[in-house]
């Protein structure tokens, strides 16, 4: 699935007053600057009277102070705070899924390797979650289409198959690719990238989404380290 | 910073035409079924005529079909997935910035202690990024306040102060804790908890924030292991 190329974001923090109108009323000021809202995210409620919630907002194609002015203009809007895009911060995201022995493993690679990258300007992350049985790790890999800048996906365990290979088939059908480790069960036969060595599969996985590396899983695809 | 009880979350994922109204045109939505945005995000752009965008929404106080028939009446709208909300998959985060050799350990540490957790219920992902220099340093602590979800951070590396003291310092107001590695720099001094050993550092991450455990940061504040 192809990207178009990312416009300027701008992105504050603030609180404004919890209530079913809030997500209207930020949605109606961004409109009238002409940005479009790339992520509204509650990070925190607060409690007291009125009790209040804490918005990270990311929007594109508008300045921040205009993006300032709007909200400040906002009832019940408090607090606003200059923050970064998310994405200027944490960059593209690996995500590590599966036993934690394994997963610990490919996250040393991975991390050792995006520290490589990052030095040299990339912004590359390392998201991890251990997780035991056939409906927890399939739900958590349809999830990874839910998550932003997630770029690619690890499947770290001994044994996976049934409905994680039918989740994997999904998510690379949003465009999301998936490396696995040489292991047990019909998993392997649905991702793009088999590697036996959890350490090299976790490095493997940051050069395929590095643009400061060579590595082309497109070439790779299918095959067996 | 007390927290809420977390009403039930409703999370769909969904195409809409790309454009400047697309936002509030879901947000107009949602209000009318009562519910409470949580979280809006872009998790990818879609070429074509017309270019969309897919949207991962969640909702507060609002029954899944419910939300899913105010979106399908929505002009523009394509291709409606019901989906999880993230916190139900990945749960809690422990975020580790620094540098690629310290993160890697804590990581190890977390990722194994999340483990143990996790198989009794919990969900506590690990989510890491290697990072160099003081003001990206400081940039990152500064936007785990942005981080939906996010519960604590460990800064691992071997030497911080200046202005990651002062994000830090920050960060701790808005109520996440930090935990860092014996270093050099001022940053000892504006933390919770500071651990020589990184594997060590990265367990009691976990345990301060699972519930399963029965490790209370409150009462550790200002030691050193």
């Amino acid at each position: 699935m192809p990207r178009r190329q990312a416009a300027p974001t701008a992105a504050i923090r603030f609180d404004i007053v919890d209530g079913p109108a809030a997500a209207s009323a930020i949605a109606g000021a961004v409109t009238t600057t002409g940005g479009r809202v790339r992520s509204l995210t509650t990070v925190r409620s607060i409690e007291g009277d009125p009790p209040l919630v804490e918005i990270e907002l990311e929007v594109d194609g508008v300045e921040e102070d205009t993006l300032v002015a709007a909200l400040e203009a906002v009832d019940d809007v408090r607090a606003i705070h200059r923050t970064r895009a998310l994405g200027t911060v944490f960059g593209k995201r690996i995500i590590v899924v599966g036993g934690g022995a394994q997963v610990a493993q490919v996250a040393l690679g991975a991390v050792s390797e995006a520290d490589r990258h990052n030095l040299r300007g990339e912004r590359i992350s390392v998201d991890t979650i251990p997780l035991v049985g056939e409906a927890d790790i399939a739900a958590a890999v349809r999830a990874v289409a839910d998550l932003p800048r997630a770029r690619l996906l690890v499947l770290a365990g001994s044994i996976m198959g049934g409905d994680i290979s039918a989740a994997a088939d999904e998510l690379r059908a949003v465009g999301i690719p998936i490396i696995a480790l040489n292991m047990v069960g019909s998993i392997t036969e649905h991702v793009d990238l088999v590697v036996s060595d959890p350490v090299q599969a976790g490095t493997m996985a940051v050069m395929a989404v590095a643009d400061t590396a060579t590595f082309d899983l497109d070439r790779q695809r299918g095959r067996r380290y």
